[in-house]
């Protein structure tokens, strides 16, 4: 009898008339059916990470990615899809190694589980031999400054297991990937290691991108597997580590990318426009299956079911599959200043770059009072997984737009305890990726653009 | 604000004190770190599955894994370990195999992904031919009653993807694994073939239990891999498709299986027992890694972080590592009857019998005023994934409590989208299972059972 009255007081709360809410329930519960049945999503991710493979900004993957991204865009029933070009980075890995020369003297060659981090310079190619340093965390440096000067420093700083959402472990943590070379450097080190921003029970490297400060040398960087990561800073305490490496890291001249765009026009406020999307480009390992291959895939999902079910819009709706989100935001820059530009009205924004995994909830950036009524609409995503709809959320490539033009914004959040698992690495693959998961997070984002789409905000 | 007076709402319902709500989430905090931080459980389920292994009932991995709970549960923290004896079955399966002898009279000997049964019986090791006739569901093998005689009978029916918790799907489908046999056999046929009950995308063969009807012949009974049924199903619309299987299942005479039970006992009210459990047996396939490795090791996992916080417990916890629940459940009905038979007073029972996922729920059998103050805890949980507290939940191995003394009862529910495609395979590896998933279901169970033994239900 009470759960009776709460489902009843939520209805009510929700749009005044229980007719509203059960014709919303069937209509959700058909986008369901539809994709856990006939999704197309787990097929098509299987061809970008399998035909097509990682796609950093500027590859020949990523140029497939885009021909592939306007084709499937295609298929899954959009009458209209241009591309929108933007300048964007192309980093280079080229051949690099990492290795312990010798160990108290003693010559031996050791290999180490290792990527340059993303935008980072090279060696030219030269192998470089240095002393290893290695530290905690920045107290434990500078604590010992004088003994930075001429060595390859390592930060071994541990994820932080005690964060249920990992993506707290992951901001806590991603200061020493980000800056630490030229904190580094500016001491006189001449190459900053960096354990990886993961968490699991492999010895993966993780890259990602980093940043110089100009002021200072450009240091080589490097991300190490966990295991390697301990190993080396227990043998730095009590022996004398030698390390060889070698990096081609460089960029090239920028060059051309682009957003996908496919489109649903509205067909009673064409001008406002609701964008949903995830990235196309990803690091230059592994097969970016959930970073973010997942994204894409849902994203044309939505797009696919709502074509199928027959869903006219009242809003424009895009789809966008965004360029060069992991080391330059070029892509999703382009397209908030563009439609600045154009005076376009954005009125909500979603994106899914969190990986396929099973969803759990959305968080939004918006005011209170539009929070307060997304919130009503929880008892419709309940079903599907959604367990909560809060404020703080967002993604990295729609951004933008929320600063250049105050559009609220969404992200989907699924469960996180598997993601730092994969994340920037060889082992980001498709077989990691589960097909219900992926469909099922697809069904939320579904929902909640359609609800966006009809209620407005 | 509304946030906060939400949950200032919430505070006064769950105890009408502040302090009392603070003192509770930090306690729970503490087992949160403990567990993600210095949790057994993962370490302990690679040493059961890759050590030991599958441990069917009778099996001599059964058997070790006996001495192995016992030895974990001191090592976790129990002063007090004992076995509980009980008859268990003792179901072989022995040499088997399932093929396609011919189509349209060409020989082909092509193998089929399949397993027998668990329970059902063999061949005596003699190669049955005969010729297949497949239906999608009861409905169309009624329809053909007169097709059934002297053939081998495939029941084709698919698992309901539309359902969002794949539990639906097992139970929607189950029938067949279950009770197709017999129907088969009254109607004159040879032997049954089911889809195996999963929704993958690989083709391994599920097992599982089923009965026979004492009045028709017993006749064998194999589940195929998803992709072998749908072929089969195709094949056999249009072509005649001969069959030859074998199967050496047996059973052996009963013989002594145990129950591993460890125990804190109450400080205040030790009459008052409170059991956590999962079972230790696992069919004869794979590893048993989430079925149910997983629940043995939470459980585990509990008495572990209650020991080494100092947690003294008011009433008697036991940690029941059950036996039989595969294919008999007399390690559950044991530990009711005894219970029973001594007039112990038993107030609650958690089992966690649904994979090692990351947790999203439990389920409760109890009454409708005791799950409401059960639901007043649901502020304390949320923050470590649970995100109802809902009637309907249990577990096989503590449902006899409840029928023989009126126990409550609850199940740990994990997220549901990956454990039918593993579930009673050769796929349930330790591989499958993620650290982190493991350990929050322990932090979520640690959590119930400490809220449980403090205010009682």
């Amino acid at each position: 009898m009470k759960r009776f009255v709460t489902i009843l007081l939520l209805v009510f709360l929700y749009a005044n008339s229980f007719g509203q809410y059960q014709q919303d329930s069937a209509f959700i519960k058909s986008l369901s059916d539809e994709i856990l049945v006939n999704g197309k999503a787990y097929d098509w991710l299987h061809f970008l990470t399998k035909k097509i493979g990682h796609r950093l900004s500027g590859s020949n993957g990523f140029n497939k990615a885009v021909e592939w991204g306007k084709q499937t865009m295609l298929e899954a029933g959009s009458t209209n899809v241009y591309l929108q070009s933007c300048s964007i980075p192309v980093w280079v890995r080229g051949k690099e190694m990492l290795s312990i020369a010798s160990i108290n003297k003693k010559l031996i060659n050791k290999k180490i589980n290792a990527l340059a981090l993303g935008n980072s310079n090279g060696t030219g190619n030269k192998f470089v031999l240095g002393d290893l340093v290695a530290f905690k965390n920045f107290d434990e440096f500078y604590a010992n400054l004088n003994k930075v000067k001429g060595k390859i420093v390592l930060f071994n700083y541990p994820f932080n297991q005690t964060f249920v959402e990992t993506f707290n472990a992951y901001g806590d943590a991603g200061k020493y990937r980000r800056s630490a070379a030229s904190i580094v450097a500016k001491n006189g080190g001449v190459a900053m290691l960096t354990r990886s921003l993961g968490g699991g029970e492999d010895n993966f490297a993780h890259t990602g991108t980093m940043v110089y400060n100009d002021s200072f040398p450009k240091i080589p960087a490097f991300a190490l597997g966990l295991k390697d990561a301990d190993d080396l800073y227990l043998k730095a305490a009590t022996q004398n580590v030698k390390l060889s490496l070698q990096s081609g890291a460089s960029f090239k001249p920028d060059t051309i990318g682009y957003n996908v765009i496919g489109e649903l026009v509205g067909t009673q406020f064409p001008n406002e426009i609701i964008t949903i999307g995830g990235h196309l480009d990803s690091w230059d390992v592994g097969e970016g299956a959930h970073d973010d291959g997942a994204g894409c895939v849902q994203t044309m999902e939505v797009l696919r079911s709502f074509t199928k079910l027959g869903y006219k819009p009242k809003r424009t709706i895009r789809f966008v599959l965004f360029a060069n989100e992991e080391n330059g935001l070029r892509g999703g820059n382009k397209y908030a200043e563009e439609a600045k530009s154009k005076g376009e009205k954005h009125v909500f924004a979603l994106e899914s770059d969190a990986g396929g995994f099973t969803p759990r909830g959305f968080g939004f950036t918006t005011s209170a009072s539009t929070l307060q009524k997304i919130q009503q609409w929880l008892p419709l995503l309940t079903p599907y997984g959604t367990s909560y709809l809060k404020a703080g959320g967002g993604g990295a490539d729609i951004g933008p737009l929320q600063k250049l033009l105050g559009t609220s914004l969404a992200g989907l959040q699924p469960d996180s305890q598997r993601y730092f698992d994969y994340h920037h690495t060889h082992n980001d693959v498709f077989e990691n990726v589960n097909k219900r998961e992926l469909h099922l997070g697809a069904v939320n984002m579904a929902a909640l653009i359609y609800l966006v789409d009809k209620y407005g905000l």
